[in-house]
């Protein structure tokens, strides 16, 4: 999967390097990190998309968000699919890592479904997004704005091409909501989307554990998010009450994978950025467009701690036993989540000198694919300012974010044995 | 344990809010945080100690770093064998939690060379300490002095009576290295320094993986932490390099419990005061007068990640198997630890307004019972400005550090019980 990626990188990063997709030129690390940022849809941005690219390379920056967030697997085996071309078990293996399915059952069945309803969905998302635009420019830029953020949002990407970004619309409670709406659903995960449908036409009698689990912590993060938010967004001047709940809504939303902000992020306090921290390390529900160690796991990993603490030997939710080896995952992703973004931040805070929260954000706001940032001065990503060595470390950790640190790791370690010798047992105090 | 704990706070708050202890009063909420921070062995100080105590309230908190370093079920139950009563099979077991003995094989020999030892490190402490203090001190002086430093290092309390702290004496090579010496060997714990003697006096043939565990991970923490502080030191200008060496050894040495500072810590870089909270998370050897989330269980999280991404099925360290409980046991610690020191600097941010860092750096501090602090322009811990609220929590969070965030968790959650039943399993993905 690594290599993948890579390619999809390269390609890219070639791509928009190209004279005929910038107006006056870009570096090639520059365009390596718009790559980057595009395929593992996290919206950092080192350039000004809507002053840098052409219509030509804004295209390909969508096109790779869309390849990117539908999962490079997922999107090149449609084609093989719809090429009545046969499946290998390997291809099936690799297609049901890459977007996350469990099993191989209906592994087909379920991309034949998920493939047109996320472009029906964008497709949706646009004529949503048309009447809005067209109150701001002609009908043809409206067309291309409609559909560029339509795709940008579903796929938790992030990327803007509008002048000043969604600042200026941040009042419009259309808006809002259509972007809510396509993110929340993008964060969903496909599998979860898929089982909806399944269950809304009734070929299935009830939602599993996973999907009902993702809803209701979705429903309870957005909700509480909104609401430490509101702590920060309510005591600021110059804003109506209207934009103060608004924007207190949308960024509980945006924080968790999709990176569109409605305000300059330095408005917030340090606690609310550190919160928006959090969010962003929690991330969205797995197997979607979205980043972070995932809701799953994070629920996991309270639920063992508390039935740790119980003495009650099991983990439980929604009456159901949570298997052992998913705690072992859960974990694993937890701990190697928190190392990493440790480990990125001491050495970035060293290399690059910005303080430790923006820096930690910028680190954490990669690894989940979010590409929120408390900026530069002139509207870019704080990293937009720093070494060539620190943008490097950036686009490491966005492509592992979007990799999943578990499979990133898993391939560098490459394919280990089981040890069939059993060493006497140490006892350790802790 | 809690109840103790509490029992011993409240006979210290009472005892420093006494007239005679200190000069000029002192509010109840002040003698709290001071009474938990001395039983705690953090250090963290909300009133200077040198000006606002007597004699006798310096007594006061020397002995309750001497209770609670050594553990207050170890100092109550050493006089109860003293007294030749006989321990209860629950006294016993008590004990053993407390002071961090496995089993109970052994457990009054070990308490019974344990203790004779700790007074006698200390009063060689003493001894090393006085003819540095002699030279600018009179007799009874240095001789008060020598004893309150030296019991505050090997308990890792970092509290000093010293009008200025240890910052007009960081070139002192003797200095250094006598309270680094105290400090190492209280952080090892007492069940490695107990298992060292009874090695080196040919009682046992071999150390037991925990013990080469602890001095192979402190001689490398000590080490690699000498390194990075360096790249920070060697920067500064108005030091000699003899200082920049010492600084940057000594705060190796001092951070990952101990809390004595030569040198105000705002001289560090961002980067530098990051490097100082991990390694404050960290902490020392389990057992001894240190705190954090312990050696071990760092060393355990790292080589379980380590061994899952090996799929090698199996966590092996020295040739030794680590126990299923002791991985268990080490991931909730961690994860309990960081789910305590997030929520709190979250809950910090917002309420005390100080940044990020400091705010983050005050809290682990305290958790890892290490007293460390970005300071207020008097010299006090930074905490010291903050509301009540902020202070409660700073209290708090120093009581659940030094109990080890475990057993307090699991005196709040009371005992439960094993569940019989097995629901039927979910699959989550992650
Ligand atoms: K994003
Ligand atoms: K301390």
């Amino acid at each position: 999967m690594l290599l993948s990626y890579l390619v999809l990188i390269a390609i890219g990063t070639l791509l928009l390097y190209l004279p005929i997709s910038t107006y006056e030129g870009i570096s090639f690390l520059d365009a390596l990190f718009t790559a980057t940022s595009a395929v593992s849809v996290t919206g950092h941005v080192v350039v000004d998309t809507y002053k840098t690219f052409t219509p030509f390379g804004k295209a390909v920056i969508l096109l790779l968000i869309q390849i990117g967030g539908l999962g490079y697997m997922g999107f090149t085996t449609y084609f093989l699919i719809l090429l009545r071309r046969k499946l290998s078990l390997k291809d099936r293996i690799l297609l049901a890592e890459s977007v996350n399915y469990p099993g191989l059952h209906g592994l087909v069945r379920f991309l034949k479904r998920i493939v047109p309803f996320v472009v029906g969905v964008e497709l949706l998302g646009a004529l949503l997004l048309l009447p809005f635009f067209l109150r701001h420019f002609d009908l043809p830029i409206s067309l291309a704005m409609s559909i560029f953020h339509s795709v940008s949002a579903f796929n938790n990407a992030g990327f803007s091409i509008l002048p000043d970004g969604l600042t200026p619309f941040r009042d419009s409670l259309w808006l809002n909501l259509a972007f809510s709406l396509l993110i929340i659903l993008g964060g969903l995960g496909f599998y979860v989307i898929h089982e909806l449908m399944l269950y809304q036409r009734k070929e299935i009698q009830r939602l599993s554990t996973h999907t009902k689990l993702v809803l209701v912590s979705t429903l309870l993060l957005i909700v509480g998010g909104f609401l430490v938010l509101l702590l920060d967004t309510i005591r600021w001047e110059n804003y109506s009450l209207k934009e103060k709940l608004l924007i207190a809504f949308f960024h509980s939303v945006s924080s968790r994978t999709a990176g569109f902000s409605t305000v300059d992020l330095k408005s917030f306090s340090e606690g609310g950025l550190f919160f928006l921290v959090v969010l962003m390390f929690v991330g969205t529900g797995p197997g979607g467009t979205g980043g972070g160690i995932k809701i799953t796991t994070a629920v996991v990993i309270i639920l063992v701690v508390h039935s740790y603490l119980k003495g009650s030997g099991q983990v439980v939710v929604f009456g159901r036993r949570i298997a052992e080896d998913t705690i072992q995952r859960a974990l694993t992703i937890f701990v190697l989540s928190f190392l990493y973004t440790t480990f990125a931040t001491l050495i970035l805070t060293h290399t690059e000198g910005a303080p430790l929260l923006p820096t930690l954000f910028e680190t954490v706001s990669a690894f989940s694919s979010v590409g929120l940032s408390v900026g530069n001065p002139q509207g870019l990503s704080l990293c937009a300012d720093w070494s060539p060595f620190g943008k490097v470390v950036i686009i490491i950790t966005m492509l592992m974010g979007r990799m999943g640190i578990m499979s990133f790791m898993l391939a560098l370690y490459g394919k280990g044995e089981e040890s069939r010798i059993k060493p006497p047992e140490a006892r350790l105090l802790l």
